[in-house]
């Protein structure tokens, strides 16, 4: 574990040019362990944006081949003020190791490669062949991996992916993400007078571009969190009974995650569809974000000309990004009031996937994990977007694993983020006895 | 008009604490030049917030006693790069003085200075009484003239006020302004969640704040700008028929307004309104900002916990402020999405009100006016607010004649702000004519 603490010291943040260096060294440090650990051939492959690290073992033919994702990068640690224990130098407490980048994703790429480093150190070879392909610019929105991964290497070659970057649905509880959304993720851009005007001159002559992106944001979506993008539910593939019969049997109280999770006086969303389904299985819009005139101290009586506002929606099977985008447009041309122009501008998208819970890379985890954990393998979904699995389904043809041995308390992105070692070792644990099961 | 220039030279502005000392001189500046002038007991006023200037000549008994109001204070001039002189270096062009402050208000409240200053150096007296009350905190919202006025001191009592603080309709058109909208300024908070969330995790389940605000704004005004607020509009009174048919005469052309001041692809407000009565005597809602959530450059994708926008009703009569933040919060309260808690909190507030275009003060000014520019004085309303006007009517029981010689171009509040030096000296004859008329 010395090691894992060695890596979280190096604070690796993508959205911080100021890190750049420190991004490298976190590279360098994998790159290096993974060679010392009996890995062939590691090294970093370099293109736009920080490198990936790339690193294999396939000495067992007739094997599978897996191909071992996570990422070397983590979230900046700020309010940091907010930290007990400052970010990057790990500290232990109840179990835990406390630092940013414990749980996402440091602590869990290096359950792959310890996994991996302790079969080569006691058996001298893998049971499986594995090709480590680890990044770092999961945190920072970087398209490197995803032009690396496109382009179709056959270096990459393999018949799964393992994915450790997700978390368990609760403690002891092993479980396998089936699902993810996918995403739109853009502005709105609103525009109304050319510059600001006053509005004791200009009141009830001059469009308030502010207002009229509460207008378009409450046309797109109605005050009981229904979507009011015609088409946009078309092509949403309801879950099958036994998905949604398995949501149910989750240990899970509504009450409990709203007065503590969440924090608010009642949740929110379609009130006729069930939360996991809202959550997991359901497009979400949301505005992540406006501005748009004076928002200072003190009182300025300002017709604001211009607003923008961030927003995204989140895409579950069967809808795509290419279509959703169209759809937006044509509600948002819709929700124009008058004397005001707008336009959306998109930032990136991702299809939603799903993975087959039969498929046998999938099954023997899950069997692995019950071994490991003493209780049956939960399969859930995931409302957020990991971009690459959708990737490596279209590009590589490969099914994801999403084994994660995160919990849903262990604060990432945010302060104090933690990492249970019990969790750790039993995630080594776990990937030891499923790769030596295929 | 040297002094004049030299007051322009003085930064005297009231928002920005740095120019303390500015301001100050300003008030000096104008106290020294009444005492050399001619004026009694020029004095300042302290008080907390910048110094009234206060002078009198009383001279005239059995004639009227005019309070004269202005202000010395000036807007703060960024940006600054906009400029083609600099702000406090005034440079004349074009037969204009360009400077800040300029029109707004040192080159008028000059008119005043001068045209007393004329009269005392040519007669030795003046045809009336006056009692000069000149503020420094009329750009940044201090309420020390408020409070001195309302605590009605013996010294105020006149028969009516005199404030150049306004604009011509148009070149060459002497104009009085016979009304003011009333304001109610403050802020809607919004809360949902109890911190930001990850619109992956919660998408579909946590109140998203900004939504609840863009929300709540278009409950309370629909997008053609009729106010949704109800009772709002039961005691607007309509203005009448001679009024309206007079704004009616006014040279206006609203397309040219449109295309050159506002700059939009339409104009807004209540599509079944004229323009004049939309701008001068009919309510407005505005947004002047807005704030929440991650606005940054990318993408980030939190469903904000909170959520502020800056708002503002103008009022007109017979509208009352207590009134209408009752109705205001009423509406809110019935606007609040689930899950979401908002709340206003009062910032300022003014009574609208209206000035008799029958009383003999504004009648001899309008008189005098249309002798020195040749042309029939025109009565407009202003959609702005003035909230001394009320003060002077509700405690000292005197109309305001607002008889102001800007132009609708002079850039107040705004870069390259200007005065014409033939309305300037124009201004001064029309003033001397009126006084003596009186």
């Amino acid at each position: 574990m010395n090691d894992l603490l060695n890596f979280l010291r190096i604070p690796s943040i993508s959205a911080l040019p100021e890190h750049a260096a420190d991004v490298r060294r976190a590279a360098e440090f994998v790159r290096d362990w993974l060679d010392r650990a009996g890995l062939h051939g590691a090294r970093l492959i370099e293109g736009e944006g920080n490198p990936l690290v790339f690193a294999t073992w396939t000495g067992a033919p007739g094997k599978p081949t897996l191909l071992l994702y996570g990422h070397y990068d983590v979230q900046p640690p700020d309010p940091l003020d907010e930290w007990i224990s400052p970010p990057f130098e790990p500290a232990i407490r109840n179990g835990n190791i406390y630092a940013r980048g414990a749980a996402d994703d440091k602590g869990q790429v290096f359950i792959l490669m310890e996994a991996v480093a302790r079969m080569l150190r006691e058996n001298g070879k893998l049971p499986v062949n594995v090709k480590f392909l680890i990044e770092g610019e999961e945190e920072s929105g970087g398209e490197h991996i995803e032009k690396y991964v496109a382009s179709k290497p056959s270096e990459l070659a393999s018949d799964a992916a393992i994915i450790c970057d997700t978390a368990m649905f609760a403690p002891d509880l092993p479980t396998i993400t089936t699902g993810l959304r996918g995403i739109v993720y853009g502005e709105i851009h609103v525009q109304g007078a050319r510059t600001d005007l006053h509005s004791g001159d200009y009141g009830g002559a001059a469009p308030n571009a502010v207002e009229a992106a509460a207008q378009i944001i409450a046309a797109l979506k109605d005050r009981d969190g229904h979507i009011r993008i015609p088409g946009l539910y078309e092509r949403v593939r309801k879950p099958g009974e036994s998905e949604i019969s398995a949501w149910k049997s989750l240990p899970f109280n509504a009450e409990e995650f709203r007065e503590k999770e969440v924090g608010s006086i009642a949740l929110a969303g379609e009130p006729e569809i069930s939360l996991f389904e809202r959550m997991w299985a359901r497009p979400t819009f949301e505005v992540h974000g406006i501005r748009g005139g004076f928002v200072g101290e003190g009182s300025k009586t300002v017709i604001p000309a211009r607003a923008v506002a961030k927003i995204s929606l989140r895409l579950v099977p069967d809808q795509q990004p290419e279509e959703v985008i169209r759809s937006l447009e044509a509600a948002l041309a819709k929700a124009v009031p008058p004397g005001i122009t707008a336009s959306f501008k998109l930032l990136s998208s991702a299809a939603p996937c799903m993975v087959d819970p039969g498929n046998v890379f999938v099954r023997k985890a899950a069997d692995a994990m019950k071994k490991i954990f003493r209780h049956e393998t939960v399969y859930v979904r995931c409302g957020g977007s990991i971009p690459i699995v959708g990737l490596f389904q279209q590009a590589l043809g490969i099914p994801s694993v999403m084994m994660g041995f995160g919990l849903p308390d262990d604060n990432i992105h945010a302060p104090n983020e933690k990492f249970s070692i019990a969790n750790y070792s039993r995630g080594i644990d776990a990937v030891v006895e499923y790769f030596s099961s295929l």
